[in-house]
């Protein structure tokens, strides 16, 4: 069972609720990211009191661990993590490129290069792509896969998600027209295998690629909406800025239907303001838990949250050694609540455990209230206020 | 505000409450550790939904880190780690132990080799105890600091906890019979000095010291006893083995009065079974917590757990892959509630940081329900046919 429908709309950005056999999720939403069958840090009841709607679990490392027929037989991803929520999958496209294109070119998908690992040196391939697939190497034990749209479906349909991604090949900013056309042309021809593939109790969503090339853009996009998906997400290199990213989805997003809209792997606070304004639903990103183990903790406006301080405190830095205030005085997280700056900074300094989950339940929550906002604001017709005050100076 | 008040004795097990001014305590009770005002991987509404009575945190550790001026800025331990119950605080005695004859001697306080540290070769020294004090070396930054019974009473004033202890000098089981007496004699100045310059708002405990030899342990005790302590605690040597442990026990608890007693630093759940059995009234242990993080995990009699296992089962194990039962069926814990053993053994092989407070919430919870257990097997009597359910075979 799946449905969307949207509610409101203000210009392109819009309001609407996607309908799944395990339940609802509002949009547009940033999916917190639960790669390995965990959201890091957290737990399912703190899921639950976060009121995380739904989220999204990676295909390639379940299958690698603990496998997809473990899942299976432990009754699926929704029981084996106890989250009875709508569970997004991707497909292992996006890991299998970072283990190749991502790895010999030392970039990640917006170009830019991978945090603490700015060295120029490119790291051997640990994957090869055909049309029969990719066949790659397994990081943690060397052992050879292929991955392919009838592996990836069969994998998702063991997993027993809700909403789930075609194969696809991602290409990175760096790879040239040539290279990015015929990634393409396989993405296409893999879609086609996806539907055929897939599990029709499972949502599947088609996947739109191209690079930053406007006519390959306009080729997938036309070639992947013209086909039978629930969803259609915008995945692969989007340039190599977030203006290029914005100017691809100004050109991308008119030529959409009303299906739901998945943005992969984008969720800074500028760019959910700038691509949910371009009409994008639903987002996933690990930034918001990943930074916060790194001691980045979300700010509102109102604390001193603006672009130029990517909406961030350092909880690390010496100034909150003794700040007895709470991380963001206007926010209402369990974190919030309960401790100080300093306690928090005291924690991550000794590195203990318990700093991890009560910063992302903190940066969780920051996130997942913002999108409330967003869509009241969209409901009221004022988002074009709210995103200026959000990303004013 | 201190009292104490024994509601039942079955034997010499008992049952009891202490009452401070942050709350009560039932006894018999296992005190659960906050080394650095954190019970690891834990927050407070993890301890408030554990029904946690109260913590003990480590005077050594938050005086280098973040320093014991900075939680008194703070507002004290209650507000700086959000634990509204009583909270113990050691005097660092033992700490200093542990960088001085605890490393030369390779040793930990029941004479077993460290876990992990099975080799004979010595660590040198970072501590030097003088009858001024314990100077030692921070293991941080190499920075020199002097501990005595003076800077101790300062430091769990300014850590503002509700039960505190005397500074002592622990000694090793490899210390001789002459370096034990002087250790003790000096313990004894030191408990005088703690009387002087302790907090009155504070409950002070006295520590017995003596090593395990007979003459020493009782001139221990009395001159503890005979000081105005509002408890007493068993601290130092136990001797070689649990067997010298219990004699120790057998010998000096039924010369001590009716002030609460507790045992510094013990708590497998056969210790507490035998300590209680032997009048102990609360105890504090990293056990539940740090075996936990290692993939230990408890189980009842009912499910397995006898005293050749130690209550355990370990995570690792591979027969666990695809386990969908919870860790203990007959445990009610978040945790068996909520994930199978194949979910936890998952997220400890891909070392998941959810995973060691998903097992820390059921060790504690595990240890927690135990106590309440005991605590209600002597009020009805029923005591020793509980130990003896759980010690047999």
């Amino acid at each position: 069972m799946f449905s969307f429908s949207v509610a409101k709309q203000d210009k392109l950005a819009r309001v609407g609720r996607i309908e799944t056999s395990h339940g609802a999720i509002d949009t547009p939403y940033l999916v917190p990211v639960a790669t390995s069958a965990s959201v890091r840090t957290l737990d399912s009841f703190d899921l639950k009191k976060l009121g995380a709607q739904c989220v999204l679990a990676n295909t390639y490392h379940l299958f690698l661990r603990p496998g997809d027929t473990v899942v299976k037989k432990l009754g699926g991803l929704h029981t084996f993590m106890d989250f009875q929520g709508p569970i997004f999958t991707d497909s292992g496209g996006f890991q299998t490129f970072s283990l190749g294109l991502g790895r010999e070119h030392n970039i990640n998908k917006l170009g830019f290069f991978p945090e603490g690992k700015r060295s120029e040196q490119k790291q051997k391939t640990l994957a090869r792509v055909t049309d029969a697939g990719v066949h790659f190497q397994s990081i943690y034990d060397g052992s050879r896969h292929l991955l392919n749209p009838k592996s990836s479906m069969r994998i998702q349909r063991n997993l027993g998600g809700d909403i789930i991604m075609a194969f696809d090949e991602c290409t990175s900013p760096l790879s040239d027209y040539d290279y990015t056309k015929k990634a393409m042309e396989r993405t296409h021809r893999w879609a086609l295998e996806s539907l055929r593939y897939h599990d029709r109790k499972q949502a599947l969503y088609g996947i739109i690629q191209g690079g930053w090339w406007k006519d390959l853009r306009d080729a997938s996009t036309k070639f992947i909406t013209d086909l039978p998906f629930e969803g259609i997400a915008i995945g692969g290199s989007l340039g190599h800025s977030k203006k290029d990213m914005h100017a691809i989805l100004d050109r991308l997003v008119p030529q959409l239907d009303e299906r739901p809209r998945h943005l992969l792997g984008i969720g800074e606070i500028d760019d959910i303001f700038e691509c949910v304004a371009r009409g994008v639903d639903t987002f996933d990103c690990v930034m918001p838990t990943r930074i916060a183990r790194r001691g980045n903790l979300y700010i509102h406006p109102e604390s001193g949250g603006r672009v130029s301080n990517k909406f961030r405190i350092n909880i690390k830095s010496g100034k909150y050694k003794d700040d007895g205030k709470p991380i963001d005085p206007h926010c209402g997280c369990p974190t919030c609540r309960s401790v100080s700056r300093a306690y928090l900074r005291h924690l991550y300094s000794i590195n203990e455990l318990s700093y991890y989950r009560l910063a992302t339940l903190h940066n969780l929550h920051f996130m997942l209230s913002l999108m409330g906002q967003i869509r009241e604001s969209i409901k009221s017709g004022t988002f074009v206020k709210l995103k200026r005050k959000w990303l004013k100076g």
